[in-house]
C-alpha cells in the first residue's frame, strides 16, 4: 500500500465526524438506561470505558463514502457499539481479564455473575433497538455476525495450550473476532447505497479488521502498559497463541522451542520466561512477518475503495487503515 | 380453581402433541448444529438434558386453541425451546449450579468459559432463526422478552443475601424469569389470531407462569433429590430467598429470626441448618401460604380461557395449570 509520511492520529480521523459521535454517545446511553441501581452502576463503568468508537466512525464514513443518506444511521452506530460492548463484557469474564484500556474491568469490578447478566443484558437491547428499526436487513446481519463471534470465541477457547495453532485457524479466529463486526459496521453504513458499494464496504470493513486485528497482536508484543493499558506479554501469559508466534515456530532451534514449550506448560509464567519468548519472537522474524500480513491485509482494504467515488470521507476511509497498521495502542 | 380429582400427568398433557413436539426435537437439533467440535459435543449434552418441551407444548396448544394455524409453528416451538435453553446455561454458571435435572451442568461439565460462549452462541443462533421467519413481531415479542429475563437475573443477584426481599419484588422476579417466556410462548402460538384471543392466551402464558415458578419454588421445600433430580433446601443453601421464606419471616418469634439470620450469614450453611430453617417455614404456615398464591395464579390462568371457544386444545390449558400447580418435580 502507499505509505504515508505522517503518522494518522485517531483525533484528526475523528474531527469531522465529532458531531456524529456525539450522537452516537447519546444514543447508546439512552439505549442501556435501566431502572434498576445495579444496572444503571455497570452502565457508568461501561460508558467511562467506551473507549474511541471506531466501529460507529466506520457507520458514518462508509454511509457517506457509499453517498446513501439512511436518517437511522446514529441508531446502527450505537448499537455496532453496544454490541461490541457486550462481547467485551463477556470476553473480559471469559478470559478473566481485570484490566481494559486500562481500567478494571467488569468482571473485576463486580463480579463474574454481573458480566454475564450484563453482557446479556447488553446484547438483548441491542436486538431490541434493531427490531425498532423496522427492517429485517441489519437484524440479518448483526445476529450472523454475533453467532460468528461466539464460534471464534469457542475457537479461541479450544485453541487454548495449542501451540499447533495454524495460521489458517488464526484468520478463521480474527476474522470471527474483530473482522466480522468491522464489516458489519460498514454494511450497515450502506444499507441503503447500490448493491456494489455496498459489497465494498463489507469487503472493506473485513479486510481493515483482519489488519487491525492483526496490529492489535502484535502491540501485545511490541508495547508496554503505559501505551496499552495493557501490561506487553499479556497474550502469552494467558498462552494465547498469535500471528508472531505461529510465524516463528517453524522457524525455532530445538533448544529454544524448548524454551516456548516450557512457557506453555507452566500453570502462570514468569516475567523472565516471557521476555524470553518475546525475544525469539522478535529475533526469528516473527513481528516482521505478522506486520506484513497486516499491510497485505491493509492493502486489500484500500483496494476495494477504488469501487466508491472519490469524497473526503473515502479519503478518511483510506486513512482509518494506516491508524489501524499503524498505531501504538 | 375447579379442581380435578385425578393427578395431571405430563406424558398425558403431551400424547396428542407427540408428533409436534418430535418435529420440534428435530428443528432445534438442526437449529444448534455447528461445524465445530467443541460446539457439537455441548450440544449432545445440551439436547440430553432438554426436558420435557413444556414451553413448545404450549406454543402448540395456544395456536390450535386460538384456531389461527401457522406454518412456523414448528420453528417458533424450537426458537422458545432454544432461548430456554439459553437461558439455563448462563443461570447455571451465573448460580455456579452443578446439577440440572439430575445431570450435571455445562459449566459443571465443561467450564465456566464454555457456558457463557455457548448461551451466546444458543441465543444469536435463536435471533437468526427467528430472523429467517421474515417477520419482526416475533423478534419484537421474544427479544423484549429476553432483555426482562437478564433484568430479572440482575434482581435476582442484588437480591442475595436480601432477607429484605418483598413479596412484590419476587413477583417482579419470576414474572422475568419464568412468566415471560411462558407468556411468550403462548403469544407466538396464537400470532395469527384474532388480537383478543391473541392478548387472552399471553395473559393465560403470564398468570401459568407465576403459578409454575411459585410451585417450583416450593417444590425446593418439599420434595427431595430423588424426584426433583435436586437435593431439597438448595434455595436456602444458596441464600436464594422465595415465597415461603419470605411469608414465614413476619411471623417468627426473635429467636426463630436469629436461627435464619444465622444461616443466612453461613457461607455454606450445614444440613441441620437447613433442615430447621425448612421446618419453621412449615410450621409457620410458609408453604399453605406460597400454595394459595399459586393457586390464586392458577384461577387467574383458567379464568383468560374463557375467551376462547371450548376445543380439546382448550381443556389441554387448562389441564396444564393443575400440572404445573401440583406437580411433584
Amino acid at each position: 500500500m502507499t505509505h504515508q509520511a505522517a503518522e494518522v492520529r485517531l483525533d484528526d480521523l475523528q474531527r469531522p465526524v465529532e458531531p456524529f459521535l456525539a450522537a452516537v454517545s447519546d444514543e447508546l446511553r439512552r439505549m442501556i438506561a435501566a431502572d434498576f441501581p445495579l444496572i444503571e452502576e455497570v452502565n457508568g463503568h461501561l460508558l467511562q470505558m467506551k473507549g474511541k468508537l471506531f466501529r460507529p466512525m466506520l457507520v458514518c464514513l462508509a454511509n457517506r463514502s457509499a453517498g446513501a443518506e439512511d436518517p437511522r444511521l446514529v441508531r446502527f452506530a450505537a448499537i455496532i457499539e453496544l454490541t461490541h460492548l457486550a462481547t467485551l463484557v463477556h470476553d473480559d469474564s471469559v478470559d478473566h481479564s481485570t484490566l481494559r484500556r486500562g481500567m478494571p474491568t467488569i468482571n473485576a469490578l463486580f463480579s463474574h455473575q454481573v458480566s454475564v447478566i450484563m453482557g446479556d443484558y447488553l446484547y438483548s437491547r441491542a436486538i431490541i433497538e434493531l427490531v425498532a428499526a423496522n427492517d429485517l436487513e441489519p437484524l440479518r446481519i448483526l445476529s450472523r455476525v454475533t453467532n460468528e463471534m461466539t464460534v471464534g470465541e469457542m475457537r479461541q477457547l479450544a485453541a487454548y495450550d495449542a501451540l499447533r495453532f495454524t495460521e489458517e485457524e488464526y484468520g478463521f479466529l480474527i476474522r470471527a473476532k474483530t473482522a466480522s463486526l468491522f464489516s458489519a459496521a460498514c454494511e450497515l453504513g450502506a444499507l441503503r447505497a447500490a448493491p456494489a458499494r455496498r459489497a465494498a464496504l463489507r469487503a472493506y470493513g473485513d479486510a481493515l479488521g483482519m489488519a487491525f486485528q492483526i496490529a492489535d497482536d502484535l502491540l501485545d508484543y511490541t508495547e508496554g502498559e503505559a501505551v496499552t493499558g495493557k501490561p506487553s506479554g499479556l497474550d502469552l501469559k494467558d498462552h494465547k497463541v498469535t500471528l508472531p508466534l505461529i510465524a516463528t515456530l517453524p522457524r525455532l532451534a530445538p533448544g529454544e522451542r524448548r524454551e516456548v514449550d516450557a512457557l506453555f506448560a507452566e500453570q502462570e509464567p514468569g516475567e523472565a520466561r516471557v521476555a524470553r519468548v518475546m525475544e525469539l519472537v522478535a529475533r526469528h522474524g516473527g513481528l516482521t512477518y505478522a506486520r506484513q500480513r497486516a499491510e497485505e491485509y491493509a492493502a486489500r482494504a484500500e483496494a476495494t475503495l477504488e469501487d466508491l467515488p472519490p469524497s473526503p470521507e473515502r479519503d478518511a476511509l483510506r486513512d482509518a487503515i494506516v491508524y489501524a497498521v499503524e498505531r501504538r495502542h
